[in-house]
């Protein structure tokens, strides 16, 4: 592999592994994986890829640490903090600190986008049962969580 | 505009200035335009999306600092120290800590790429007529300036 080009085919890049989501067992989301574009030492952030196949969804959680987001291919809907916006390609969404937040892929195509983020940064926070009482008592969030399963 | 969603249309984004590539004058570049997408407090590095006109090319430089590329759109040569590589639509391009580089608009539509880079960075370095004859010496090069101009 050359180190300083990695052609990319069909959303998958040269050198780079096709991962798992997440390690955590408890973590509820679907039909996810995860590309690592840049980790480069020189720098404070990395770059990823996440693509989520029609119908799954990223886990709904929040933490200290921002997310940039970049919509690279397909649609679907995002829930940031009690909002619900419909995104497509090439939109870009700001997750702010401890913001509850989750991408959902409701189009028919995958729905892949990039994330920066700090190479140092906490670990993400899962609702509990009692968080999602509470997100559930704001309309838009519970109309979310239930019509897009 | 929503802070948290900034929609895209035409590789252009809601909230987003078209700004001038550089202010330093003494840069050698043509027909580029520059966004920063994401410039986040919370966040170490900054994303940015160039665009270069066809027929257009970023400035021939080097700096300590790093750069991320992803190629967005169009169809490019670069030069990262000596090596000249053809780049297409989602390629990766890494470029390391003070390696003379330049992007090239090579095809018929612009070449636009996103840019991660730490936001606290040092200033490009330029050749200088020295370095400019030093560099041309390697034949790979020395084709890269010439014929793409």
């Amino acid at each position: 592999m050359n180190p300083v080009h990695r052609k990319a085919k069909d959303y998958r890049w040269e050198g780079v592994a096709i991962e798992p989501y997440k390690e955590d067992t408890r973590a509820l989301f679907k039909s996810i994986t995860r590309q690592v574009l840049f980790s480069d030492p020189a720098q404070e952030s990395e770059l990823r890829y996440f693509e989520i196949a029609p119908g799954g969804f990223s886990s709904l959680e929040r933490h200290r640490h921002s997310h940039n987001v970049l919509i690279l291919r397909g649609i679907g809907h995002c829930l940031i903090g009690h909002e619900v916006q419909a995104v497509t390609a090439h939109d870009l969404v700001a997750v702010p600190p401890m913001t509850w937040h989750q991408f959902r892929a409701t189009g028919d195509e995958p729905l892949g986008f990039l994330c920066m983020v700090n190479t140092r940064r906490d670990k993400p926070e899962l609702p509990t049962p009692h968080d999602l009482v509470e997100l559930q008592q704001d309309s838009r969030v519970a109309a979310f969580l239930r019509d897009f399963r």
